[in-house]
């Protein structure tokens, strides 16, 4: 085995989302060992024009690489959606993975009468990253793209389902109250895709999953829901092991940097991890 | 009359919230140049650690000391909250105006029964500066806090009062919902402050006079409710009286300048400021 296969792999996120994603791999591949970057500073991505995306994408690469990874993963859809090409021209030879094609090659598959649905921040639905993704696999299946933007705000403070429980100190009133908040939002935002017969809903973000069980019960429970995050550990399994990358070596360990307070992140990523992350530390990336 | 007469008044936000008190502030000084820095590459503040805000505090207030500013006004709650103190011993002799200062005198000068409730952002309201800024000035005044995090997306979505009407481009059914959302919201946050019996209210975040109506709708037409801007503005004007530094030149300018896209800031900025921003640049500041 090659000394390459013991180093980590990468991902970065604009904050804790991508630690959904995170989560997939190492289930995935528990021999390798994984350092992720959670730009808190920075965040949210979503709302934050091209060029800025761009440039925060390339500077949370560059510390990455700094720590010898075998492989990126951005697990920001938003960074997915309009960073991937200009990542991959710039750092040449580094394998690098979005969450964007993973999703549309799912959503692909498991379209039954080629209309799909893709739910984003205002800025991966604005790049139309998915449209072309999905197009360009088949082009006869027709996508209904939908900003969601005020999702990830709602799921930050905790809305989120039962499954996550993150909200679960709120009392039993507040909780009826934030579920009606959220449930009425979502009936708004997903309406048109439901309108437009939709039997496939990409979740293009990756807090989405948290509130999962909100949007298939609107869609109806003949929607398939693809969580990106799954499908891109997939596509980093396949990618390791053509290029014979994988890890023998079962100490693997996960390594966890922010660009803003470590506490925070702590309490809300060991709840999206659904184990405790212990190894964090501030860095200034910029 | 001195040249420093002549020179600009600094304002920085983290994004377009602070237009609210350049407003205040032009209405009031009509022959002030205005450099207003918006950082909408990292907004928003108010969800970051207390060591980041003022680390961008900082750098926001080097940039606009460039421009020879004779004097600065954080126009950000947040910044105000945790920066300010940092800012004066910082940088000596330039004088630095904040927003929770002029809002807490009002506070104290309006209450009849001495409760004062104050909402802001998470990191406001976690700094407690409002409430030491109330002791400091009357020791018996009681303060109820309480954080209203979603408030600010909620508006940034364009979710505010028909005085506003940034939202007024949506069809009448979707306002209607909206409407029914933010008032559930506002409901839940404000409760707690009416229950407790406050004859004041302060508004803590330079977005929420954009949903003014709505907030006094829930307290009650009885409670005061006070919007820094304007208190601060009068502060200002006080402080270049009382140092002679008031500018006779009727020949003023208005500059913007912003860290991420100027397009959307054009938008929802000439909006927030009732008349058209022209002269705005794109910077990198750090």
């Amino acid at each position: 085995m090659k000394t390459i296969n013991n180093q980590p792999i990468g991902i970065f996120d604009s904050g804790v989302g991508g630690l959904t994603v995170l989560k997939e791999i190492h289930k995935l591949l528990p021999n390798e060992s994984i350092i992720y970057l959670g730009d808190t500073a920075r965040v949210p991505y979503g709302n934050k024009s091209k060029d800025t995306i761009i440039r925060y994408s390339i500077e949370n690469t560059k510390f990455l690489l700094k720590h010898k990874i075998k492989l990126l993963v951005v697990a920001c859809n938003t960074s997915s959606s309009y960073a991937i090409n200009v990542l991959q021209k710039l750092f040449r030879g580094l394998h690098i993975i979005g969450v964007v094609i993973p999703g549309a090659k799912a959503a692909v598959e498991k379209t039954k009468n080629n209309r799909v649905g893709i739910i984003g921040t205002k800025a991966t639905i604005r790049s139309n990253a998915y449209t072309k993704a999905i197009k360009k696999l088949n082009k006869n299946v027709e996508v209904i793209s939908q900003a969601t933007p005020l999702f990830v705000p709602l799921i930050e403070e905790g809305w989120v389902d039962k499954v996550y429980s993150i909200d679960r100190h709120s009392d039993y009133y507040r909780r009826v109250s934030h579920e009606n908040i959220l449930r009425q939002l979502a009936a708004e935002y997903l309406t048109p895709l439901k309108k437009a017969n939709v039997d496939v809903l990409v979740l293009g973000c990756t807090h989405y999953p948290a509130i999962k069980s909100v949007i298939q019960d609107i869609m109806g429970r003949d929607v398939c829901i693809i969580d990106s995050s799954e499908e891109t550990a997939k596509t980093v399994k396949e990618v390791l092991q053509k290029q014979s990358l994988l890890n023998a070596n079962k100490k693997s360990h996960l390594k966890f940097y922010v660009t803003d307070d470590v506490v925070s992140f702590k309490a809300i990523g060991s709840l999206l991890l659904g184990k405790k992350i212990k190894d964090v530390k501030k860095v200034n990336i910029y």
